[in-house]
């Protein structure tokens, strides 16, 4: 496939962030499309972004690289790394954003990048660390970083998946942790006091009914049927959500 | 002209559904510049959507395809549809969003998408239906289609012009589904409880003035110069407007 | 370096305005990447972003292209320049948004956009005039415009750097028009009743404690760790900051 570079951050599109990356990007990957797939992970928040990027980016091909920046700890010791899961290419803080794309992997590779650039802001490594490892990535070059052993992960101790609402979206949809297929048919989620039933779509369902459904990645998903699950339950990114079999 | 692709959905730029429609375009048709028109439509309403896209797409270049996706029927019976109308295309769903389109073009055809493809999902035909057609239709293949009899209307009983407010805009500007050139000069609009007079542009008008004018594609605007009408006037999509001769 | 287009206006991304921009770019300059830094500045207010613009273009290599439009005066008096400063383009209308660009550059010419072109709107020049001119130099044009004498500044009575908020981003941090290499190491920052000291990054800093530091772009910033100071501290553009040496 033709390489892209994919877009996974809480930088937002519309300040100056995003595209000061995208020039760095331009700039050492010419004429390799750029998409911007996240651009609103709740900001500083590595785990439920964890659990988004497990689920979204195994839709893109192999060789697609993901310059992926949600790093509260900037500028502090955790480590700078590359990742390579089943051929997909990852940059990013090493802060539990990889855990579960490395774990649910058949093969997964990591790189520690030690350097450093001469020009690095102390608090924009997004743009003068991670973007350039990533242009250089989608470019072809080797990663530019030591290796460190397979399977070293950095937060073993989060769960498989992720019983929380990870991202509400712009229709007010509420996506959880959880991968439907790994969900009962028959399953009901239980969340912010309300018991739901699962549907196939949102024209299944009466109007102002609240249901859950397997998302078109892949992730439970609660919606109410013409109006947003935010506003009428009451749902935030960590809301706690329970599976009634 | 070189071809362009256009984006006109309800979709946002931020959340992950932008993002994976141009993943595909990209792959499809590789080289081919991807615009986003408009991202923020009003959710899942495609009747004010209908009057923007007509008023809208005529500024584009003939040979432009527009994906143009407002589909609270996702997953259900409404039909997909592509549409050459004056030589420009549009891939959407069949629920009146191309209505005035087909009815203001010197000449429309329509094809009705029947295949479909086996990875399809049931919430997001905007990734897995209506962008492969409109990638195909970009790189130059004929419509993936069957043809339909010209002029069959969807919704016929729609205006030719809405007397609604069917968009607000960053600045607070409210845009109306009535052209300006069907409007006389010295007619005033009347919009929740005032009568606005017609003025050129915001320079002519005393702060915190409210008027209308002829906006840069036609259709008859609501604003106050140095505020949003939606603060100070309350308008939102769907408050009616008048016309006063 | 290769040619780069840079959109720095108040269009917002998702409505119409910043995508018919890119339509005539794409047209006029094919295969031109064009990068958003800031679409979403403080609207219709060229002061806060003449000292954004004067910072953050700076990071930009020579040959860069900036389409720089925020407008209240459209339609009306105000002129319609080209300013090349330091081998940086800027195209946009002459209501100060260049003075501190041209302020700090060691070389700056100014050309007065004079020629309208025939299909030109009263109320989108950023479509209609600045950005067939931005697109014409992007591809290698002369400037369109006739010379004017250099060093004519439009707004000399705006001060070298602005001690006021001119920008509150996504992360809820509040930047400055003050550049930080002129403030002491040693000073605080007064600000909306607080007195802050200077932190290097985040994560220097306990949770929820305000402070200010160096942003990457060389301003001072205001912040808060673990949380936005325009709700902690109450900031928004023009509010104003003193230095406490």
């Amino acid at each position: 496939m033709a390489p892209l570079i994919v877009l996974f951050t809480d930088f937002g599109l519309e300040g100056p962030y995003t595209g000061q990356v995208k020039t760095v990007l331009h700039r050492l990957a010419p004429g390799v499309p750029i998409v911007d797939l996240f651009a609103d992970l709740p900001p500083a928040k590595p785990r439920p972004a964890a659990y988004l990027l497990a689920a979204y980016s195994v839709w893109f091909s192999p060789g697609t690289v993901f310059l992926t920046v949600v790093d509260p700890g900037v500028g502090g010791e955790r480590a700078a790394v590359i990742v390579d899961a089943d051929d997909r290419w990852y940059v990013g803080p090493d802060n539990g954003l990889f855990e579960l794309v490395m774990r649910r992997a058949a093969h997964a590779r990591l790189w520690e990048i030690s350097a450093r650039p001469e020009a690095i802001s102390a608090s924009f490594h997004g743009r003068d660390l991670f973007a350039p490892a990533a242009g250089q990535l989608a470019r072809g070059d080797a990663p530019a970083g030591q290796p460190r052993p397979e399977g070293i992960a950095s937060r073993p101790d989060w769960p498989d998946d992720l019983s929380e609402i990870v991202y509400i979206d712009r229709f007010g949809n509420a996506i959880t942790g959880l991968r439907s297929a790994l969900i009962p048919d028959r399953a009901r989620l239980a969340v912010a006091g309300r018991v739901l039933a699962r549907r196939r779509v949102f024209s299944d369902v009466p109007p102002d009914e609240a249901f859950w459904y397997e998302n078109s990645n892949g992730l439970a998903e609660i919606a109410v049927n013409g109006g947003g699950v935010d506003a009428a339950l009451g749902l935030a990114v960590g809301t706690p959500v329970a599976i009634l079999p």
